[in-house]
C-alpha cells in the first residue's frame, strides 16, 4: 500500500485499509519504540509544525515523533509568519506553501474556532494549503475534525477490546465543563468510530447539536460497517451496555458559528446543565466500559476523579498513542523508506 | 581554502574565491541533499538563531539547515536574553558572546530597522559580537545587508544562466508596496551582484535613494569587475535588454534613517507612486529577463501574479537556495570537518 | 551506582558520593565533548524544558546538553499549557505529569519569585511534579534552589582548586545591583560547598537574611564535613584569606516572601547601600581568590569589571560547566546506557 505523499486532514478522506495499516505500524512503533528500522524514517528531515492556536498534546507528541524518526519538528507561530490577512498586507498560502514545500517533507496545522470567522475556515484553510504545498498536511486539530486523535482513540480501544471493534457500543456524552470545548475531537471520533464498525450513541442536552453532515456521514459510516447508529436524551439509555464512554464537553453550535464567540456565556451555560457528569454510578449500567477522553480532562465537571483515574480510564493511554499514531502517520506519508512491520 | 571560524556579516567582507566556493558547495548540496558527506558536518553541534525581529524564510531555512547537517539549531528571542540597554540593567555583549562561544559553533543574528535607534546600528551591533565571540557570527539580515539573501540571489541566477554571470544586466528597480521594506536585501544583491561582474541598472523614484556608502561600494565593484553601473529613473530604459529583474519595494531614506520610522505614512506615500509594477508589458522589454525577489512578495503592488507565478520567474528557487547557501556557509565556517566536493 | 530515574531539585537530596560521581562525569564529558560514548546516551530521545520563567544560561545549556547527548530539548512554556489555576480551569499537575512521562525521559522546570504567591511555592511544585511524573524532574532553577548551578560552582572551583576543596574558604558575599535577585543560586551555593568541606564564610549588610533553613542546613553540612560557617558584616574578615569570592546581589526576605513584591523599591534600596561592590583592592585581602558568579553579571554594582574580566574570574568557565554536569545528571538519570569512565 503506496501512502507516501497523502495529506492527512481528515480520517474519512482515507480509506478503511489506509488508516488499519497505520493502526499496525502504531501498534509495533509502540512495541519497537526505538528500534533502528524506524529511527531513521525521517532522518535529517524537517517537519514544520504551524500553530494558529498553541496546544499541549499535539505540540509535544508531535516534536517528540519527529525526534523519534530521526528527524526535526520546527515550532511555528503566525506572528513571525507575515502573511496576508483581510486586514494586512503579507504572503499568499499559495507562496508560503511552495516555499515551505522546499524545506520540509511534511507540514502539520492547527487551527480552532476562535482564529476565524466561522465554522469551516479552519478545515478550509487547511485544504487550501494541501493544495499549493506538494508535501504532505497534518492536521493537528482543526475546528471540524482531528484525524490524529481519532486514531489515537481507535488504538486505545484495540489495547482493551482487541483488533476487531465490531458492533462494540460507544456513547459519545456530553459533559458539562469550563472550558468551552471544539467539536474536532467529537466529530472525528465519530466518524473513525463507525468506520471501524462501533455502534454509536449520540447522547447530549437540548441545543447541543453538532454538524449535521458529519452526522450524515457518520450514519453512513454505520450503515456501510453494519453497525447502528442513534441520538438519545436518555442517559440510561445510553449508558446501558456500553462498551466505551466517551464524556467531553461541547460548545453549542449558536456559539461555535462564529468565531467571536461568547465564551463566558458558553462555559455559565453548560454549568447549569445538571447531570451530565460521568461518574461510578452512571459506569455501573455500563458492560465494564472504558472511559476515554482526549485530554486534557476537566475533571469533576466532565468526568469525576474515580472515573477518570480508574482502571477502566484509558485516558493516558491515548495520549500516549498520539505519539505512536503521528509517528506512523508520518513515516507512511513522508518518509523515502518503506515500513516493513 | 581554509574558511573555517570566519564571519558572515556582509558578502563584501568575503573574497570572491570564498563566495565561489561556497557557492560551489551550495549547488553540490541541494543536488546530493542527504548524503553522508554532509549530514555529519554539524552532527550533535548547536548553532543559535537569535531574532531581534521575527522572520519566515530565515528562521525556517536556518533551522533546517542545521538539521540537514545533523546538528541542532536554538531559536532564541531577546525578551528572554535580559541584555543590558539603554533603559534596563543587564548582561554585556561581551559577556553573552563570552559565554554563547562555549555552547555553539555558531550565532545567527537578525536586527532590523525597526529594533535600533539609528540606521546602521543594526550592523554595528552584529560586528560588536563578532567582536567578543570566538565563534563565526552570521548575520541573518540587519539594516545594512543581507548575505545569505545575496548568496542564494546569485545561486538562482546561476541555475538558470549559467556560473559565469559576467555583464549579464541587472535591473534592481522600485516597487510600489504596502509593507515599507528594509533595504538589507537590495543592498546585498547589489553589492554580490556587482562582484560577480554583473552590469547593473538601479531604477527608483525621486526620494528614494540608498544608502550612499553601498552605491560607491557598488560602483568600485563593478569597476574592478569590468562592468558597468549606472542609476536612472526611466523605466523603459531600466527594462530594456535586461537579463534579470530584482522589483522590491524599499523605504526612502528619511524614513529609513531612524527605528521610530512612520510605517503607515511610509506605505501611503508608496501606494501614490505610480507606474512602478513589474508587469508583463514591461517584462517584454528585457533580453526574456528573470524574475527574482527574496520573498515574500507583496503581488499586485511589487509585481503582478502573471509575473511572479510566471515561467521565468525564480523566486520559489531562490527561497529553496536559501537553505543550501546557509548549509555551505555553516558547514565551511564552523565545521570541524573538511568539505571535499 | 545506580543513579537512574533520580529527580534532582536540590543537590542536597542527593548523596556526596552521587554528586561526586556526576561531577567526575562532567569532567570527562567536558574533556570528551563529542565522544561516541556520550553522543548516544538520549538518543531520539525528549526532553522536556518547562519555562514558567524565561531563561538564558538555561534554556542554551540545556538544549545543547540535550543535543550533545543525540536527544532533543523541546521549549515548552506556561501559556501553551493550559494548566489548572486558582483563576482558571485546566489540566491538573497529575495529568500534565503522567502524559509527559509517556513522550519524554526527562523533564526540566523552571520557576521564580514572581509567579508563585508565597516563597517555597515554586520548589513545591517541583515536588509535585516529581510526585506523579514517573520520569526524572531536574530543577532549572526555582525559588529555593538551583542543583545545576551548584554543581557547575564545584566544577569550576575544581578546575582550579583541584577535586579536594576541604577547608578552601568561601566568601559569599551580598553586592549592591540593579536587578533584585533570586535566592535560588546562592542558597544552592551554601548547601553544596559545605557538603564538599569548604570554609563558608557569609557576609551581608542588614536586613539580608536568607532562609533560615537552608542556614541551618549549611552549618550541619560543614559540621559534618568538619568545615567552618560563619556570617559576618565585616567585609574585611570576610575577604581576609578567601580562596573564593562569590559576589551577588539578593533581595532582602520581606520583598522575597510575597511574588508581588516591588521590584523598583527593592532595586533603589539596595543601590543606596554603599561599599558592597566587589572590587581589586577587597580582592587584594584575599589568598590570590577566584571571583565566581552564576551570570549575568550586574557590572559596576556587584563587582568592578577589573575583576569580572580579570585574570582570577571562573565566571564564564562556570557558565560552560552548565553545560558539561548537565549533560551528567541527564546521562546519569536518564540514559538507558551505562556510563563508563
Amino acid at each position: 500500500m503506496e501512502m507516501k505523499g497523502k495529506d492527512l486532514i481528515c480520517t474519512q478522506d482515507w480509506s478503511l485499509e489506509e488508516l488499519e495499516q497505520t493502526l499496525r505500524v502504531a501498534h509495533d512503533m509502540k512495541k519497537n519504540r526505538y528500534a533502528d528500522k524506524y529511527t531513521d524514517l525521517l532522518k535529517h528531515r524537517t517537519f514544520l509544525m504551524f500553530f494558529y492556536n498553541p496546544s499541549v498534546r499535539t505540540r509535544q507528541s508531535f516534536e517528540a515523533a519527529a525526534t523519534e524518526l530521526g528527524g526535526h519538528a520546527q515550532f511555528l507561530e503566525p506572528k513571525s509568519m507575515r502573511l496576508k490577512t483581510k486586514h494586512s498586507a503579507g504572503e499568499t498560502i499559495e507562496d508560503a506553501a511552495n516555499v515551505m514545500s522546499r524545506y520540509a517533507v511534511g507540514l502539520g496545522i492547527r487551527i480552532l474556532e476562535d482564529k476565524i470567522a466561522a465554522y469551516g475556515d479552519g478545515d478550509r484553510l487547511l485544504r487550501e494549503y494541501a493544495q499549493y504545498a506538494t508535501i504532505p498536511i497534518v492536521n493537528m486539530a482543526d475546528d471540524r475534525f482531528h484525524p490524529c486523535q481519532g486514531l489515537a482513540d481507535i488504538m486505545g480501544l484495540q489495547q482493551r477490546l482487541g483488533t476487531n471493534l465490531k458492533r462494540k457500543k460507544l456513547l459519545m456524552v456530553w459533559g458539562q465543563g469550563a472550558l468551552a470545548r471544539s467539536w474536532g475531537s467529537i466529530q472525528e471520533n465519530l466518524l473513525i468510530s463507525s468506520r471501524f464498525g462501533m455502534d454509536v450513541s449520540l447522547a447530549y442536552p437540548e441545543g447541543y447539536d453538532l454538524d449535521p453532515e458529519v452526522i450524515e456521514m457518520t450514519k453512513a459510516n454505520c450503515k456501510t460497517s453494519g453497525s447502528s447508529f442513534n441520538i438519545t436524551n436518555d442517559l440510561v439509555e445510553g449508558y446501558h451496555g456500553a462498551d466505551v464512554v466517551y464524556s467531553r464537553n461541547w460548545m453549542s453550535p449558536a456559539a461555535y458559528a462564529s468565531g467571536e464567540f461568547d465564551k463566558a456565556g458558553e462555559v455559565k451555560k453548560a454549568m447549569q446543565i445538571d447531570g451530565w457528569t460521568c461518574n461510578e454510578e452512571k459506569m455501573k449500567l455500563t458492560n465494564d466500559g472504558l472511559y476515554i477522553h482526549p485530554m486534557p480532562v476537566d475533571r469533576g465537571n466532565e468526568v469525576t476523579d474515580a472515573v477518570a483515574s480508574g482502571e477502566r480510564s484509558i485516558i493516558v493511554d491515548v495520549a500516549e498513542n498520539r505519539l505512536h499514531v503521528q509517528k506512523a502517520v508520518m513515516g507512511l506519508t513522508m518518509s523515502d523508506q518503506r515500513i516493513v512491520l
